[in-house]
This record gives structure tokens, C-alpha cells and sequence, in this order.
């Protein structure tokens, strides 16, 4: 049903750094006008907006400072990190269906001010299922996912050394990609082994940058896309995942905690594909800590479960590595933290073969937004 | 691409009332679990969530409580009454595109609690584009929709009359639905003239109750429907609307303020339809404010713009009339105000015919979100 039946046409970004001097808002339709400009596609012919429940500037402001037309599809998704594939997703639903023509999935995000941690205010803390683990200490994403790092490495004895050739990995793409905040900051074991502990087991280079910065992308049917200026990008498969009875970003109550999203994704994905996970040569794969990597790599079936540690050695995950090459762009870890979208226009210039971490022969791209929480997978297609 | 594809399967309510000694994540679990229950699915089948961006529970709440399986479709809406329509929108387009097999759609809500009231607190006042109309008095919806109606009347020559068919067309039906908070409570054309103003034009009669309460329904392929408890009722075509350059509550700065999103909803739906409006013999439509459905039936083309007022006179909304009969268990007005979810309920009712306010023959019936908000509608079909 929407199997290569609609493509991004455009992806659009703004510059990424620390406390950029322009409004959530702004970026916002800085990101999407880029977007539309590298598709060719005029704002009036928007028809559909798609982003996150955490996006804070309103539909209805961006439709009016873009100049879109009359929308009639609009849908936004919860659960941060986890929301990105799904906003093109959506899109995607909308341009099959005929309900849209030209759908715009954007996130923008000024998260480097201390104050966009909605984490750190005393009112989200006691809400919810934080009831049960922010009064043991457990207050910032880094503790919730460190303890789910912790059970992976006393389930299949793994250790540091995986999560280094993860960050490693992440930040050598960073060297070769100018846009990327760590661009011109190489990265050693030898520093990595000695960095500051965030939360133990993860220490400050397991952690993802904090980031302001807007994404955009354009998705229309793939006969519209082959109109564009850009070769088009096929949505080949789509999936959305929120496994049973799972706790977000605290799954420690579950028989299997490390049971994540990516297994309901991974197996909705490769139902709907025509490739297998041995066909996959690149992957961008939601990076807010490192150990979010392993997960993935087992969830979509890249490696067996609990092997994932040993898959990653002798850097396999660089773009010169034995493969998938994974976040070709840097990274949350080493690029920016925009909750996860600049995977999406990473997976897009693999596959138009314009990333600064190109590899050859990749006919398809697997992005998965973040671990850990509900979330969604694409596989994008050549 | 959407057309009959899929169904409503099963609906559910709780009671509606003031002040429920229940949480709304507890009220919100009853709907949905009574809405499988009618539709003869058990909850481990659930596949997909859609709500509302302003529902409270989290949807891994409602998952976990339930008992769903692994969900693989979840989306929310904004803009509070303007959602409705739209969670069940998406759950066709995921159903009919393969996404999910069986997908939930609901609302649940305490508004009857001042602190329900978001618009009542100081922060979000000075958010948005309330900067533009709260500093000069325009505190409550019921006051940015009172100078819509008022510019309405000034427009077209309309007067309280047609308020007041309005009033007490759906009054006519909640006095016939057990289920209405105002079934004992007749009303008198006298006392709607005689009542208080809230914000003048709009007197009591003319605002929605204030209501805790949650609703449900179960949206599956038209095949799967076909074997469910209740006879199927179709999604015939579905729509969403965000007109271009409107100001959501407050469109006072457009050329054409009146020129609401139904217009847009209205086009699409009858694009798509095998249906026109004079096939329409029963409609529910989104009436937080008596005003609403003056512009919602020119928008959806039952009349001419300007000619509402006329339209609705001589009792023409009542089950008994000239029709369409509008909002046949009460509506938000006189049965329970639950941000619209109650139009989608009785809509299945009357194409099931089982409305206590049952229109004869009709073989489709229009449901149509808030009005002056972006919006959605469907078309509904025996």
C-alpha cells in the first residue's frame, strides 16, 4: 500500500550551534523554505504538516510564515526522539491515500538553553511513570538509559569498548562533514576511556551534543518526485512501534526490558520490504547515548540478540567499515541533537549520493528514530 | 484510495457528569475497553492509538491498562474540539494502508474542573496569537467565538432567532437520549431569550455544558467489520482542514473571517464522495458554541453562505424536520461537552439505527469537527 509510492523530494536544515540568536519559530520555516527550495516546490502548494507533539511552534504559525495553502492533513507525534520516521510516515499515509500532495515533516529545537530540558522542571518529574523512578535519582534521560546500558552488559557481558567503537565511529564521519558540530574535533579511545562519567556506565562521548537547529523534509508521490530537482527518495517501507506493556525510557519493568521498539519496527519494516537486513549497507539510527546503537542493530536484525557488541568491533560501522555504516553525518552524538531528524536528511543524501561519508552501492537506508520509547523506523530506497 | 475501505467496528462512553470520583486515564480505559466490547474485539488486538494532542494519558498508559498488543500506528491532533474526526481519520488511513489492523480512537476528559480550563491561566493567555486578542478582553472561547457571531449577524442580518432553533433543536433531542445530561431539562424558547449573556451575542444556551466523560470507537478493515457484533458503518471519505492563513479561534485578521475551515473540509469530503450535501438527511456537528453550526452547514454546503440563518428556521435541525436533523443526541450543547468525540458516537448510532432521536432512510451522515480551529470531518454510511 505505500511500498515506493511516495518519496522525499527536499530536505532542508539550518545551521546547527549553541543558543542560536533567532526563534524556534524562525528555524522552523528557515529549515522547511530550504526544504521546499531543494524539492522546487512552491509554499503554496503545501497541503500537509507533520512534526512533533514537542514541537512548540504551532502548525498554524509555520503554514501562515511559509505562505502554505489551504492544509489538509496535519497529525503530529509523541514521545521526542521517537517521533521523527513517523512524521514522514504520516506524510507518507497522507500523500497515498490522496488526502495530501505535499506534506511537510519538520522539527525544530532550541535545546542547548538549559530551560528546553522540560526533564529538569520539578512539575514533569512526579508526573507519570517518573513517579516510580525519579524519587531513587533517576532524573535525566541519561540515568534511564544507563540503566538499561548496565542490564545489557551483565545480560551478554559486554563493556565499554563496544561503546567506544559506536562513538568513535560517529565522530570520524563528524571529521569529514563540515555542517557537523564536531567537525574539526577528532575523537581517541584513549580520550574516550578517560572522559568524565554522565552516568555510569556512560561517560560525556556516550551522551548526544545538545543542539538548536530546524530539519525539514518534503514528501510527495513518487511520480510528483521525479518531476523535482533532486533525484527522489522512495519511502519504501514505514513502521511505527510501541511493544506491549513497554514503560518509556524506563522499561525496567518488563519480563525482557531490553525487548525495544526496534524489534516491532525491524519486524514491520522487512515484512513490508523487499530487502533483508543483509542488504542494508547504511543505516542512520537514533544516537541520544551510544548503547541506544546496540540495541538497534539487534532489534532491526542486523546481529543476533546480545551480539551486537562484538558486531561493532574493528570499526564496523564506519563508512569504510564492514557495514551498515551507521549515522554517515555524525550522529546525535557527534553532528547535532535535533531529536533525531537530521537522520532523515542523512538517509536522503545517502541515497542521492551527496553525503560527505558516501557508500558506494547502497541501494537502500535504513533511519530509526530513537530507542527506548515508542517510536518509528523508514527504509528509504534509491 | 479511503472510500468504504474501512469501518467503525465498535463504540464506547462512559456516563457523562460533573465532577467524577474517576481518574480520566480510568475513564478513558472504560470507553475504549466498552468499545471493543461492543465491536466483540478483545484489547490484545489493538494495533493503533489515535487521540488527541490534548489528552492527558499518555497512550503507553491506555496501551498498558487495556492490555493492546504491540501497537504499530499511533498519531494525535491539535487543536482541541477541531481533533475528533481526525484521530478517526487516521486510524482509516493506517488500517487501509496496512499500518494496523485494529486502531482506538478516543477522548477522555475532566472539564468540568475549573483547572480543566487551560484558557483560564495566565501563561497560556500571553502565548500564541492570544497576545493579539487577551490584553483587550477576549479571555474565553466563548468570547473570541461571540465576536465571530457577532460579525456574522452584522454580515448576513441573522439574529438570536436562529440561535435559538439551534438551541433548541438539540435541546428537543437531548430530552429524548437518557443518556443527555439535559434529558429531564426542556427548554422554552422564552427561557433562551430571558438567559443570562456569557458573551454577548452568545447567551447560556448558546455555550456547551462543561462535562467529564470519556468515548471511544474501534475503527478496522470494512472486511473485518462485516464479521464484528454490530453491522459495519463505513468511513466513506474523510477530511481534514487548516485553511490558508487562519488564525485559529481568533481569525479576525483574514479578508473573509467567515470563511471557516468547514468550506475547506467540505471540498474535500464531497471531492471524494459518492454523496452530495442534499443527500444528507442527518449530520452531527461540532457545537461548542450555538454559532458553530450556522457556519458549518454553509461550509459543508447545505446552504448558501449567508443564508443559515433562514435555513435553520421552523425547527428544520429537529429529527423531525425538514433536515438534515443535526446533532440528534443533544450534542455538546444539551447532551455532554467531551470535545466533539460524542458527535462520532451518535453518528454510528444513527447509521446503525439505533439513535433515540433516529432519522428514517438516512444513508449517510455527515460528522464534522470544531469550527474557527483546524478541523476534520467524516462522512459516515450505512
Amino acid at each position: 500500500m505505500i511500498k515506493d509510492r511516495t518519496a522525499i523530494a527536499g530536505i532542508g536544515e539550518t545551521n546547527f550551534g549553541k543558543l542560536l540568536a533567532i526563534s524556534e519559530e524562525r528555524l522552523a520555516c528557515e529549515a522547511i523554505l530550504a526544504a521546499l527550495d531543494d524539492a522546487g516546490i512552491v509554499a503554496g502548494e503545501v497541503d500537509g504538516l507533520c512534526s512533533y507533539t514537542m514541537e512548540t511552534t504551532d502548525a498554524t504559525e509555520v503554514a501562515r510564515n511559509i505562505g502554505a495553502g489551504d492544509i489538509t492533513f496535519f497529525s503530529q507525534v509523541a514521545y521526542g526522539g521517537g517521533a521523527g520516521c513517523a512524521t514522514v510516515a504520516h506524510g507518507a499515509m497522507a500523500v497515498a491515500t490522496g488526502q495530501a500532495n505535499v506534506v511537510v515533516a519538520w522539527r525544530s529545537r532550541k535545546r542547548s538553553a538549559r530551560s528546553a530540558r522540560i526533564w529538569a522542571s520539578g512539575t514533569e518529574s512526579l508526573m507519570a511513570t517518573g513517579r516510580w523512578s525519579r524519587p531513587w535519582g533517576l532524573l535525566r534521560p541519561a540515568d534511564e538509559i544507563a540503566m538499561l546500558a548496565r542490564r545489557y552488559m551483565h545480560e551478554y557481558g559486554a563493556t565499554r569498548e563496544s561503546l567506544a567503537e559506536v562513538a568513535l565511529a560517529l565522530r570520524a564521519h563528524a571529521n569529514r562533514n563540515p555542517h557537523a558540530t564536531m567537525h574539526s574535533r577528532p575523537l581517541t579511545r584513549e580520550e574516550y576511556m578517560s572522559a568524565r562519567w554522565v552516568s555510569e556506565p556512560l561517560c560525556l562521548f556516550d551522551c548526544c551534543l545538545e543542539s538548536d537547529g530546524a530539519l525539514a523534509a518534503v514528501i510527495v508521490s513518487s511520480e510528483r518526485a521525479r518531476d523535482c530537482r533532486r533525484p527522489p527518495v522512495y519511502i519504501h517501507a514505514i513502521a511505527q512501534a510501541m511493544p506491549r506493556q513497554i514503560f518509556s525510557m524506563t522499561n525496567y519493568y518488563a519480563e525482557d526490558p531490553l525487548l525495544t521498539p526496534s524489534f516491532v519496527c525491524g519486524r514491520q519494516l522487512w515484512r513490508d520490504a523487499d530487502f533483508a537486513p543483509g542488504d542494508v549497507k547504511v543505516a542512520q539510527i537514533y544516537d541520544a547515548f551510544s548503547p541506544l546503537i546496540l540495541f538497534a542493530l539487534e532489534g532491526f536484525g542486523f546481529c543476533k540478540r546480545g551480539e551486537a557488541a562484538e558486531f561493532v568491533s574493528n570499526g564496523r560501522l564506519r563508512w569504510d567499515g564492514a557495514g551498515p555504516a551507521v549515522n554517515t553525518a555524525g550522529g546525535s552524538l557527534s553532528e547535532a541533537y535535533v531529536h533525531g531528524f537530521n537522520m532523515i536528511t542523512e538517509g536522503v543524501r545517502q541515497m542521492r549520493g551527496t553525503s560527505t561519508a558516501q557508500v558506494e552501492d547502497a541501494d537502500c537506508c535504513l533511519v530509526a528514530s530513537a530507542e527506548c520509547v515508542p517510536s518509528g523506523a523508514l527504509l528509504l530506497r534509491r
